[in-house]
């Protein structure tokens, strides 16, 4: 006997038939002697049209009385499932975030979660009944309903099953699990059965979107073992059909790389001629973090003359506000000319295996090299090696990597 | 300055517009020196639509979970109504029944409420903060989700009246007060400016659906002035524009009758050569209210050759159940016939001035003969006359008595 998480995002749950589904998924779980508790987003749609509601009532809508508006969606499906799953013969019931409760600060709409008070979760679970726990709610010590931001209900169930000391957390989606890469780049694309957290990290944050950062980060922190999976399809969570992100094992397989991911929403910045000198840096990035501006890949040339080229990419969205900031600050920072290319794309090959197999950067340069793509600039992390090129070559950079680290499925 | 609770129902908070324009009413009760508490239903269609998918999610759905479902409706109004009001500038907040806390019985669809604390809304009123309480909702002492049955939003708002100790509590509905008869049925009915708590009884019980029973009692025990008025019209509850429900008072306007009510929802039963013996009554009405088939107006004529013959009514949707369940009794009951009609209608002359004024059941018997109308049944209480005819008669009746009791209005 297992102690599960389920939880199920909002396409899962998109409409009674959809939750019946899930229902009957969780039933048969619970049928092969597992302990399950539940998660549930809204469903599909309903958060956005709860927020639109908000915005038309005011434009500067209090985030506190959102928050109340915006967890009804999960209060509805909770319920909902709980009816479900009483319809297949099973206990269950409902609970809101303040009535589990999953305590919160009092950021409204981006809320972090302080401490979950597990114990009437677990009462509920030793008396066999399934505890439906609404995502994406949490309650101030104040009493007041928060939200936990984007990617919210996964937070709560990978917290939920950090807290029930949980064997595993299913996160059912739209997707079948983690690939090697973007499956609509390449059909040599592979399902990868299992990958480390710390790698799901750099592909989620590298443009691979399946499960928020934030999430991720917990469940590493608390060692919750998370499968992805797809809940369109017939197997359930016991039959690991999907993606398990795990703490790296020993005796894993043993490959440089585990996969490449990509990102389009880059935008390149380069200034010239900045003068060579301590503080330098702080001139430059400073107004940039004031202005929330997040700066990714920085290259910075050896100095010649006493001045120095800085290159570094934001996000194409933050472009514009980047490159005014930039020229509001030109005295202190001193350069001569700024230009930018938002024509640009990230591409990056991951892998814990890097730690231990030398080359990986050296193929990669070659590979690229190779098929004539020129690389702009070059950043490393202990497992991930990022390369800024044209936008033009993503797709040929993409294939030619997956074909160089022997990512490809058999054909 | 008076403490008002202002109650809008679902057509008054239909949508964002409806809303925005219930807060406008809301800012000008506070511009005029009034503190306010807000008490809001659902946007008017979501409580059947949450309902709807409770049924269609199991036929026979907890209701509990029903209850967590469909309170959401007046969540989402509360977080909304809260944030229309600071953006005229108010300080506002939304409660939640289990925030206030509105700690009710745990009969689930259909709450009693068993007291209210009211120190965090009052905290808010002593604050300058609107406080916007969803109505309809209340909270176990277990801490689960009721909701408070039909009508529950105007139960919510006069049991908060009382615990606020409010001045009155403003109902703002789709009408825009309490009529001395049904204008739909005569153009010369006129808007009541005031009736008795009692009045409203027998006025709500008889077929005027402004107001629910349940409240017209809360606010009787507790001594509440009720306004009813529409959120439709310019003006606020303080211009006391609709009518108000109050105790009695001695300088009260001096008059017999107060309004004239109809009900086309009877079904008279009649019972024929019914043995006169005691224990006849518990055989015949015994069945019936096991069958929780309420039973209204009874006759029973004088004994002849031993037998008797008896006539009541019960409501139309019940006759079937009504019929069955007596010829099953037939052995018991012994009754020779049993006759029934449906194409009947009550109607009622109602007014607290009949306690002091002689010769109103009189006038209610001379002006229906006097126009050929058949009485086949009469009731009677303490401040009310009502009468059994012909369905075809309604109208003809109602105009007549609504003349004889002189409550025409000027033409």
């Amino acid at each position: 006997m297992a102690r599960l998480v389920l939880k199920f995002g909002g396409t899962s749950v998109a409409d009674v038939a959809r939750i019946k589904h899930a229902a009957a998924k969780v039933a048969r779980e619970v049928a092969a002697g597992h302990q399950v508790v539940v998660v549930v987003s809204a469903m599909a749609g309903v958060t956005n049209a709860l927020v639109d509601y908000c915005r038309s009532t005011a434009e500067q809508a209090d985030p506190a009385e959102c928050d109340a508006v915006v967890a009804s969606g999960e209060q509805v499906t909770s319920g909902l499932m709980a009816i479900a799953l009483q319809a297949l013969g099973l206990k269950a019931r409902s609970f809101q975030g303040w009535q589990i409760p999953l305590v919160s600060d009092d950021s409204h709409g981006k809320a972090r979660i302080d401490r979950i008070d597990a114990e009437r979760v677990t009462a509920a679970l030793a008396q066999g009944v399934v505890p439906v726990v609404a995502g994406f709610q949490g309650v101030t010590p104040d009493q007041r309903i928060t939200t936990l931001g984007r990617g919210g209900s996964d937070t709560s169930a990978v917290a939920l099953a950090a807290a029930v000391q949980a064997d595993r957390c299913d996160i059912y989606t739209d997707v079948d699990g983690v690939y090697t890469t973007d499956p609509r780049l390449t059909d040599r694309a592979q399902k990868l059965p299992r990958v480390t957290f710390e790698e799901m990290l750099e592909l989620a944050s590298q443009g691979a979107k399946v499960l928020m950062t934030r999430s991720v980060e917990l469940a590493m922190r608390y060692h919750v073992p998370v499968q992805v999976l797809s809940s369109f399809e017939e197997a359930i969570g016991s039959d690991l059909p999907g993606t398990l992100l795990a703490d790296e094992e020993t005796n894993m397989e043993n490959r440089p790389v585990t996969g490449i991911a990509y990102s389009r929403d880059e935008a390149q910045i380069t200034l010239r001629r900045v003068p060579d000198k301590p503080g330098i840096a702080a001139a430059l990035f400073g107004p940039l973090a004031r202005a929330n501006i997040n700066v990714d890949m920085i290259v910075q040339n050896i100095s010649a003359d006493g001045t120095t080229d800085l290159t570094f990419t934001v996000a194409k969205g933050d472009l514009a506000r980047a490159l005014h900031t930039l020229e509001s600050a030109k005295a202190d920072i001193g350069f001569t000319t700024l230009s930018s290319d938002s024509d640009v794309a990230k591409v990056s090959v991951i892998g814990v295996g890097m730690r231990s197999h030398a080359g990986v950067a050296a193929t990669m340069f070659k590979t690229l090299s190779e098929r004539g793509i020129n690389i702009r600039v070059i950043s490393t992390s202990e497992i991930k090696i990022s390369v800024l090129i044209d936008a033009a070559t993503t797709e040929l950079a993409v294939r030619a990597l997956h074909t160089a680290y022997g990512l490809d499925a058999a054909a």
